[in-house]
């Protein structure tokens, strides 16, 4: 069987090196043409040594390919995406230029006008576990972001099935590669290690997504959440710890009957793995899964639902492929199903 | 002036050293006499190299001092303690033996009777910031455990001004010195680190404290605390977010004014600093600070408030020592003055 | 074609969990049985997580199977496995019992009498790169220390042209995760994070081992090694820095041409890459491959080569599934490929 | 008693901010001005939050002050030092502007021509230990740098006694901090953590500095250093492992002679401590003393000497302050007398 060939447009960040490093295993596609503007010219061996078996050289543009990944900064995403787009070829956008529905939400939490906003309505936002069937179907996927992945599939059950008021509070703590490879005062090791602290407390991006899904989730819902981001010292890893009441009228015994209900509603997710004690990140490391525990306050009847993932794999490079199997009608599984890495 | 002669019961643990790093340089008193059963015969400089300066050896009785710092963990703290108040001899407890005001609470979160119930009202909550007049004159003060020290400082003054429902969650972010010296798998360099996990998601033992100290500051409240603490890998270092809903008969017109009653509640206070960006946990390692974060989600309205706090010093030996100066009429400061550690 | 049905006895340490991730994902084996005192009757999946995709119970005692694993510790490891070795059954030691030829050193190192001295000579020392040949005919191979696989990688090519005098520094630095998964207060991670210490100054066990390759490798030779080993606050990872003189009856011009006889000397070898830069760990994490760069200290001269390795899988887990794969006529990188994770 | 007037130029380095914080403490001086080119016009607590009880704003252009210490980059360091030197005013420089003697030095270790070669020989190499009664008497110090500082106290008693042959290795392992607060990918947290390498492997600029100060304690000998700096991951920390073989006509009868020898050549020495077994950097955490370990390799008769200390204390700002007690004649561990911070 003839693979099918694949670029990435800017390789250098964290989303494209892991790409890289995920394709190399994946059975059906061949990843053919790497982008990126600095090390443009550059063996990839050069930059990344630990990609030293991927024979390609960096360049500045994109050769012919059937399937493209972009893991462009957003407004300069989109910028490249749409050519593509208009020729016919496939893509998953890793950045946020294709999430959200609502055209002027770019400028209000992306300071920019969004260039192209009738092709929102025909890109899918990709989370498999909500839209599946459309993805399937979809010639622009747009990755969902790190925080989205973890915080939704952690609510889902409960919002679809109302069993919670929508009144949530979302708290997650990130590893340091969520920032990216960009140089910052706040990803200096020296400054990083030893420290935790939340940042973007009053905005974080990554909220008018995770309010656009829940939306979807369960329509004439009218969900209010704070969602609070911190970082904490571990290269990878999101831990989300989700809180909300209990819905009166619908009524759910105990931590059992919750979890049994959650088992229920992933039954057969390849990437989704309910689990009955808290998870941790190291149990994700290097791996696709999204690991949720659900479980009920029993002083407060509160519930709360705890998920962790990779932020480059499942919240990430990882979730693209699985975007580009469902696509191409691979097995969803392709290239994804290397163990976690412990510790 | 001739200095207090202090002792510390069971140095061995990490509240124990850092008690003994700290009275290393207090002007006023003088560490004389350090126990420790494992270690009783050996000198302190042979088991901790970096408290070489003092030349103590570690003994397995007490000898005669003027004041005593128990660092036992709990039960056992009770037992050694009981004859000292007998004697007259004051004490500051660092384990929870004299925390809880209802006997009955200590089997229900700490598996046994409490053996001296009449002497948990005249035991002290060694909060300063709560019950500074009552440590004053207390012979036998309780030091608050690390969690909730951040907390309650988080919400003290919107507990106490009424601007929140008592419906409160709190979520937490512990370094692993909290987890103790004593060896266990989770504590395991190789299974802490890049690992970010929630633990006792049913119950924590400090929750009965936070909960107690919240109804003894605004009686009448029956406050519903969700409280889920999380490891994550640093030494040091608690970072507490708390969430709750503004009560709309007490409007806070926005987070500047929340920052005002904030700074206005805590003014005065050496130990607690109320800050303007979210703070860090480095931001206070090896120091007695408190720092704390009032904010408004202006989407939602809920109330945020971030501490973080070393959990060693003021969670737990150097709030130790606020105490005892101010059980002793000295500077509350005394001893506790250095600038925390960066980076 | 049909699996061959392997077991690994003691799966319960790092080595024995890395064994199980690896072979999870070979092509032709097939893991079957595992073994693990403490925790026999657990199903894998509880112990560890992150395996839950691996639906085996760990047991008492080893069912059949075609080849076996032992992670034992030394000692016991020689123990339970002479009666696989009476019974015909191929098997790749991790622990030290095979690996010196002299059983005196066993007493001298290891404080007890081997049990079957005769079968010393028959074991074969585990590193391909020396003894591929012998490796593809035995039926028990002993499988290299994780220090001595760096530093025998990093010396063997100077050692065997005879370019350096055999008076040797090995200067070590290894992860936490070296140290085992048994819990000890050097590797508490409070002890262990923010901090790099010298261990085993007088005389770490596989100095013998080292010294007894470095021999065969160059017959005749008498090295003088001084091998001094640290621990570094990181999970996985040995960087090795070898240094020695010059032979001066064998000059090398340059460092270009050390370069060059190291490259031609590992040419073909699918797990050692020599490389132009300083390696670092953190490009072999969870990856079979050994970094190998030599370079000349230009003024004194002096030859200087650094190694890394993941000490969990290519030294150890890693390299005793090439080793299976060798004595079965496998590819020898099946269940090997893929890249490490990074960052 | 009047408190000494002083200034640091650029505080906004990690050394200028522990100068800052142990400056805090010290009882005979008062921090009076700070300056910082970017942050000039901001309060200090705004940049370092840590630093909050110090009320100063950066400026642009130092104050009048008794006394200076400039933690400027080299060549920028020479130039603001050279008018105050000029003035009469009293400096200790912390970077290496004024530590080599020969001034062809700069040019080729540092690429910049030195201003003033003729101030070479007048200023003084602060690394009391060596040179305590120049440093009494001089008005500019230069502080040594941190490699030097604990390669040069492990090695000169051998040296000075001439225990060893002059052909030496040191091999270093360096925390982030000491690549300083400027941003690189190298020091980026996700490229740091879970990663060790060598750097500077052909040529460090610490070296001359070394054999510079080696050649001044002994005289006539003529020493072959190697030195190999590694980073490793944790912010504060220099652990070095330095290797010599035995001088033949001054034999040491074994490592308890060796480590009387010590003893009693850092007799009375402060901020020394010769120590019995393998020291950790985190003993340092924080603090002003060197640790010395020398021992003996049994099995080779090599000499094994291992030091550790704090880069940022002892190995930059705690060092300059003890140099600039000794300028002042103040009690040479005013403001260093804290304790290492541990855990």
């Amino acid at each position: 069987m003839s693979q099918i060939k694949v670029g990435i447009i800017n390789v250098t960040g964290y989303a494209g090196v892991e790409l890289a490093r995920l394709l190399y295993k994946h059975p059906t596609v061949k990843l053919c043409s790497i982008t990126g503007r600095s090390a443009a010219g550059q063996k990839l061996a050069e930059v990344f040594p630990h990609l030293a078996d991927i024979e390609l050289t960096i360049t500045a543009e994109l050769d012919e390919v059937d399937f493209v990944f972009s893991a462009m900064p957003h407004k300069a995403s989109a910028e490249v995406i749409l050519p593509l787009v208009e020729r016919g070829i496939k893509v998953v956008d890793i950045s946020a230029d294709f999430r959200l529905k609502d055209a002027s939400k770019y400028l209000q939490w992306y300071d920019f006008a969004h260039p192209a906003p009738g092709l929102l309505q025909k890109a899918v936002y990709g989370l498999p576990e909500f839209h599946r069937a459309e993805i399937a179907k979809a010639s622009l996927v747009a990755n969902p972001g790190c925080y989205p992945t973890g915080a939704l599939l952690a609510l889902a059950p409960a919002i679809k099935e109302g069993l919670i008021y929508p009144d949530i509070i979302i708290d997650s703590k990130s590893g340091i590669s969520g920032a990216g490879r960009t140089l910052s005062l706040s990803t200096h090791y020296a400054e990083a290690t030893d420290n935790v602290h939340a940042y973007s407390v009053h905005g974080h991006r990554h909220l008018p997504e995770i309010v656009q899904e829940l939306e979807t989730l369960n329509p004439g819902l009218s969900p209010s959440v704070t969602f609070l981001p911190h970082l904490v010292p571990t290269s990878r890893g999101i831990l989300s710890s989700c809180y909300a009441k209990p819905n009166e009228e619908k009524p759910v015994k105990g931590k059992e009957e919750l979890l049994e209900i959650y088992r229920s509603y992933y039954k057969g997710e390849p990437f989704v793995r309910v689990v009955d004690k808290p998870p941790g990140t190291k149990q994700t490391w290097g791996n696709n899964l999204c690991l949720v525990y659900p479980t009920i306050d029993v002083r407060t009847g509160r519930i709360i639902v705890i998920s962790c993932l990779d932020n480059l794999v499942k919240g990430a490079a990882g979730q693209a492929i699985q975007n580009m199997n469902i696509m191409f009608g691979f097995s969803e599984t392709a290239g994804l199903e290397a163990l976690p890495v412990y510790p």
